[in-house]
């Protein structure tokens, strides 16, 4: 039996809308085991038992891909997949659930994916890079393409910053999401973007965290979805008035992200509390960043 | 008399349209004495005077404005200015006839405008920061805004980078070339320009420049002025095969603008011929970034 870990993401962080994505040390375990046949027990955050069959999950996608990729007959295995962050949240779960079926095929078959080959395989499966790369190499990831492929340049975050996602108890899928975004956008929001990607780059290297209120605002999808979560404005306010050093949705939300230096339980406990003003019941992590990823485990578990 | 320098600037900066301008250690000269009435002697950075008259120019525009904000007269004076870069390039000397009269206020005055307020009148003079403000505090400078004011946040440039100036013997007026730009753009050409924004201030922060090639990138403006410019994609190319790290439009243009930490000579001279090979007579400057900017001598010069 083999076992891996697959970090969580808070991804389109700030004003990187599908192009920063951080990876965070909450982790989702797997294990994988020679098997008759296959089978794939999937627990959600919750340990309630979501499936046993093959059928229509992104398990059995991303085995089938990595099947396919290298044109050969996978052996049956046993997958265990603990999930620890919920289901349609922004938080990575997706991009979890298709690594750990890549990383499973790895491990079935003997094969380690170069870096470049995982991507491809990650990314056609997932649609978008910015889950699935800061899941595989750990920490925050620039992801850019050209009309070839895709690149992904790699920062490390320092390990004073706490991450706290406050998670509401409803979902928001992300491709209904999608659709709420408009189609262009006029100069004026790019720049404010663009300038804002800058200073987000720049506190983080310089682990200047005053930086932040200003670098973690967005104009390209967070007005658009935040439009769908009650009181979303009060509750960052409530985050930096209790001290955060940034706030914004995590992915495309429901969750909210903080980040702050100090007092995290604090600026967790006053955001949910905001959201009771609103309806809402909310769960809340606290998470340091994770520079690792699971590429590395790959490397050594297939040595 | 009392004299000060103001440096030449790159503005645009590959994927940062508007948003990120860099000074370069060319630098426009400045005497100011009292006098009976105000004249201002203007040359041009092949030494020819321009004007000795007070009559629409960027000089006696500034100053006009320097006395409105702090609602005074001011004594006459008479001010030398020597350009070192050509007019209406892309290297910023409407920046420097701006900050330049603006700083012969507050000699005239004796008045030390605060850096925001001395940001505010240059920002009304030239309309856009992003030539401005990197002559007026060194470096590369990042600029935002909300609705209210301009903020800017500085970047150190690491003096081994050569920035090579190739300057075509016409002139692209920004007016014209902001007419150019369509009104809106797609989310595609979006996160094009944020990843490269993104990769550009890791490139500067932690010295990669094998970054800078993809770094430099823009699908902003530069595809449409780009236009105006027989050969453009060669010369870049050129630029390139010689050995450059970056290299992209500086300013509105004409000029063509390399990065590069060898070699300059030989890069500039190359791209100069593919200029030649299109008809396009070029001259060149090869500077280093400039990291003190005007408002460091102001300061010294009021002390």
């Amino acid at each position: 039996m083999l076992r891996y870990t697959i970090p969580a993401t808070t991804a389109n962080l700030g004003p990187g809308f599908d192009t920063l994505g951080l990876a965070i040390n909450i982790y989702s375990e797997f294990q994988v085991t020679s098997a008759e046949k296959d089978v794939f027990y999937i627990h959600d955050w919750q340990d309630n038992l979501l499936s046993i069959d093959k059928s229509d999950n992104l398990l059995n996608k991303s085995l089938l891909e990595f099947a396919d990729y290298y044109q050969l007959t996978l052996p049956s295995i046993e997958i265990r997949e603990k999930l620890k962050v919920p289901l349609a949240r922004g938080m990575g779960s997706s991009a979890a659930a298709i690594l750990g079926g890549l990383t499973a095929g790895a491990i079935a078959t003997g094969i380690l994916p170069a870096k470049d080959d995982f991507v491809e395989m990650a990314v056609k499966l997932e649609g978008h890079p910015d889950n699935v790369l800061p899941a595989l190499f750990g920490g925050l990831i620039i992801n850019y393409s050209d009309q070839e492929r895709i690149f992904y340049e790699k920062i490390e975050i320092d390990p004073e910053l706490n991450f706290i996602l406050v998670i509401p108890d409803f979902e928001l899928k992300t491709s209904e999401l999608r659709e709420i975004l408009p189609k262009n956008v006029d100069y004026s929001t790019v720049l404010f973007n663009m300038s804002r990607v800058a200073l987000l780059v720049k506190s983080f290297l310089t682990k200047d965290w005053q930086l932040l209120e200003n670098a973690m605002q967005d104009k390209l999808h967070q007005p658009f979805r935040s439009a769908k979560i009650p009181g979303f404005n009060k509750i960052i306010a409530t985050a930096y008035a209790a001290g955060a050093r940034g706030a914004a949705l995590s992915g495309a939300g429901p969750t909210i992200l903080a980040i702050t230096d100090k007092n995290p339980e604090k600026i967790a406990g006053a955001m949910c509390a905001t959201c009771l003003d609103y309806g809402i019941k909310a769960e809340y992590l606290i998470a340091k960043a994770d520079n690792q990823g699971l590429y590395n485990q790959l490397e050594e578990l297939l040595k």
